[in-house]
């Protein structure tokens, strides 16, 4: 039997994690949720591949890639890409395994543009505002959701 | 020192989970979920609360009551009033603990009345589309960031 | 054979029916209508069962022990719920007989606000204008489509 | 005493009904919802006149002649021109009687330029979603009323 | 040199002016007002068409015909076709005279959906609320012109 | 003579006036508020009836029994109800005393969806932004009219 | 008997008519404009009364004044405050005689803001796009109209 | 086996073509263009039927009596119909076959009021902007799909 | 001591009151109440400046020399103003003492376009629909309120 | 004589074509479609460029390099870049050569926020819903005006 | 040769520059402001001629009078007039030289009706948030132009 | 002391400087620009970093870079990602210098989706307009803010 597999997709700016804005982003970098993710991916019996990009076209190039390689589901904090990328929304429409959409804040506490998320439209579960816990969260629920089918 | 207490609001006809379209919403029923959720919390040394009402005014109520017995969170999930309840969203605004606010269907993915929830701007987190996941995933933060406060 | 039965729901201010401004809303009663109704559902050998609430609660409520009864068919008079109340619509939606949906009034001719019902959405029908006939077309069509089916 | 009449106008594309999509619009055609509403205005001593036209204009002629001819009502299925025609609306100004707009579908379930009609700013009564039966309906409300004038 | 022609168009239910709601648009008949304007025309050496009609099809029938017998200008009076015709619009659109259009009330204190003309974008010259006087504006407005060109 | 009566409302969250915020809405509770004005209605030589609840429903009930009861006017400060509530709308609608709007708050100055209220289009007056002040000018008011006319 | 007078307001820019533009505005001057209109009245045995200001205050004052000097018309261009002063319309909602709006140009060709004239929601009559003609449409109306009166 | 058969509807004013703004609309008469195409119709063994009508009633009956004369496809310039009328959509709704719909120019470069097209949402592709060719891409698509079927 | 002032500002149209429409605005006049205003000012120890203008500069103006001369509070009726005005909002936006708004009518009954206030942006309170009361509730607030600072 | 050369641009997701919901877009390969285009360029003597990219930025320095190289016309499938991308919008508008704007579906079936496609506003022509005819369509009208030119 | 003039033109409120908000307008005054304009304009050989008015119609004076005076360019803050004042646009559209518009904030950064200004549409170049260094770069901006044509 | 360093970032499309629609944009290559800027900041002791890109992802790239690199301020033309980049958004948002947006041509006069500006929510500056100047004085108010600073 394969090892089940997970992508952890992470939009425009994600990679200044936890170097601006702590007060809001919190300390963790990204490569710390990471690597927090991925041990519980492991302990799950799961491999967790990461990618982030301020590239649009490089998002959906992992996507893509994502269908080939037999990828089972896709966490994917799509940033401002959200509010603005239907070519994002198009790649996630070809892809069949679950997709859960994680923000680290409440976007429905910021501007009304941000309100709005293509991605919303594709994706199985939404979680937003609760900062790094948001990505664990989803792991969980893929992790369990597999268990159960 | 006290054991720490979390309230679970459930809106109008959440009630009937279990019992109608549970290719939707399942096959779980509200107790189910509230049991599964005591002893989740009863596990992190958490006391569970919880009330399921199909009256604004109950909802409005029992949130006046948690500002009052030392209820550190609220986990609700407002259902219809989400979207219609002014009411609900000030009573929330007067409580200081934290409140996240969960779906068991993506909301995004049905009508465009559905996509606004009053209750999201002052919620903490939200968590949509997770089914009954999202109800503990909430849980987990809520007792995650207490442990980190 | 069990008799079949049909819920009339009438919603907030429906109590003053006959009582105020009858040159609009006629001088009939609530219950004076209710009367009338019960003996042409008597003649068609159906049992009817009503209810007027100003709490949008016990409105949905009254939807819920319909679902339960085996009520076969509902006629609503919303009032001013129609316009507000997602939770009624959501009620409604998980009921699984026929819906008839009935103003006194033209909505149409009034307010920009009263021409948007929530109700609609999920009626089979819908009548307005028609005064206290509305009501009797209503259950005029419940039996007659029963007899057909 | 002269028969008091009715006319029934029904607008474009109803030529067609029993013949298209049965399993939405029914079996019955046009001519059979015609003769037996015929019937039933006989049976209360009134004359039915009926016309269907693609032809917005012929329409508006019809309801000048109806001024002109003694009519006292107008039972009108305006179909597609209930959502575009100012005209027929200003026509059915023009007449004095009672007019009551049926449709055979529920209007405000289909798409959302289906949800307004101008016809129903002038209309007495609104009846949708009730099939033939609707039409039944009308001339009901219509030969009560003038009973009770 | 050949006598000036001007043509004047009226549209949906103009033909009922005189005979309906007098208060508001008077008692002259539509032909005391085409008599009026075609001794007007007379007088100052030009000739003048009128035609009413109910139907879209035939208003747009009347400005091609118009095109081609060496019609120098147009009055139009579109009653309900300024507001939803388009077809009406491009049949102007392909007219290369002056062309006045006339409402006898102020539309502007009507319906917000009748403040908009489609006519208005391509009329030179727009009067309203002057009653059967703003005909006659208008012809002394295209013969002026036509004096000084 | 009979002494004339004034009903001072108060809609949902409002019991917590004084408790919640004292730096927005005061230090005065509501009973605070409600003595004072009970007791400046006593020098006036009227007598005041108040009642607050979070539930939409038993508003309606209070001004339906107002009708009943003799009450001259009401006093009403439907806080997140004059947002959403229609129904509360057409009971005042039902009322032919006096009615004042009060608003603790300056509501224009907060979110966008507080601006409009349902309720102002039949109050005859509306009072924002003087916190317990604007109560008391309301009463004033109700007062001087009521000798005046 | 008096002789009848009418005052004829001309908004912000007119005084530069015939200086700028001409191909659009003609080579008119507003004083060229002014004085056959003066002919015109003469003849007619009016007195004509003008004023033009780019001041909203003293268009509004000169409205007041003729509130009380006996005049029982106005003639108003209001240029550019059409589009943006409700203090110009409430001053003419004071007066009690006929008032005619004209522009110069056809404003529903231009700019969508110029669509929108508050003044035309007071005007008994609008005249637009007939250049200055439109003044004398406008004066022949008023004085046909005190004729017929 | 029968010959199969194609409709090419042309709505409002475009019997002018080629006769009116022939740099928009290029010199083709419409006779030109339907010839061209009967021609390239026979030579897949196909024939072809056409009709231009002023009238939206007409439009309607044809596509009516398309439907029962064995027409495989329609291709359709609704020219201004297109912006305004349900009925024709209609019609088309109850047509089985393949629809195309033509414009000669880009509607999309134009008047926003063009943007739109009701017919579009039946049609099974849509060409604008590519002139006559535009009927001979229709006609190409219709008879390849024909050919694959 | 300093006695404290207050400006009363009085907006376009308002020195017409007690002269039209009675019925509406009252019988008194803007002097009337401005007597009666300072009456109540000097009881209380105050000084009360006014000033009505037609002009919006002058108000303007009359806003920056309260600035200058220590007047503690504006009472403002900005008429039409308020709902064009951001030049006067701007102005009222650099005083630093209390600000109320006062309408003589409810302006949330009267057109949409009244229902929106620049001014309401800034003020402290706002009061409608009391008449010539409201001026009267404005200045005890400012009274009491100065009391309690 | 340089032999005539035309650019077939296709946006996001268009790499997948054949491998993703082949009963909307159809079995064929994005590379079986340009081999086809190419054949049918060959035998018109032209010379076809194609290039698909996820990349925004890709496919403008595309449409930047055919300034350069003598591109005669570009055919342009945006993809969802249609309804995002201003910058494409732009770089079109440096190109002098013809464009067609070619979608495989008819967008105006889809999803509201697909109706709108910024390149419409440049392209000369627009083809929609041909599925991969729509390609060759654009291809012949290219070489038919090229001939004609 | 004549000397270069340059009209400085500032809105309502801007009187009072560097006495209210100084930590977003500055300390300088608008006198200081000027000066210092005047300063560079002398430098690069130009005359300036500078006027404030809280007056709409001074503004259009202002303007009107360049027209005459050889003005060579405007620099102008219309302050809140921006976005309310279509009568300064069009006394602006009446110049022919070089109109800059200068905001000391910037404007998109506040409320969203200071977003739109109705002056930008009539304006050569927009400085925005430059604070004084906008009126400044706007001279450098006119005198370089000037030179180079 | 280290040099201080401006980085100036040039949207899509603008590598085509001087080459395209030169009558708008000017004859000034984009190297020809940056060049005039060097020497200008050089003069003031400043170093100057260009990138120009069609790549979003690379100017978000370029973003980051200059928070790390002690860049002071950024001169941006992000050209048609104004329109759509909310990731360029955020990524400015995290740079801490002064941020100043220039547009070449004023936007304020083109098609309606080029007035809004994401970047101008987060730009201290924006300049529009002024061609190429608009850089210079871009560079000149940043060297003159870090002088006083």
């Amino acid at each position: 039997m394969t090892t089940p597999r997970v992508l952890v997709l992470n939009g425009p700016n994600l990679n200044l994690l936890g170097t601006r804005q702590p007060e809001i982003y919190g300390k963790e970098t990204l490569d710390d949720i990471i690597n927090q993710l991925r041990t519980q991916a492991l302990m799950a019996g799961w491999e967790l591949v990461a990618l982030q990009s301020n590239h649009e076209g490089e998002l959906i190039d992992a996507v893509h890639a994502a269908r080939l390689d037999g990828t089972l589901a896709i966490i994917i904090n799509p940033a401002a890409y959200s509010h603005t990328s239907v070519a994002l929304l198009d790649a996630l429409n070809t892809f069949d395994g679950k997709v859960i959409e994680v923000h680290l804040s409440n976007i429905h506490k910021r501007e009304a543009f941000r309100h709005h998320s293509y991605i919303s439209s594709r994706a199985d579960g939404v979680i937003a505002g609760l900062g790094s816990q948001g990505y664990q969260a989803a792991l969980d629920a893929i992790i369990a959701t597999a268990k159960n089918a």
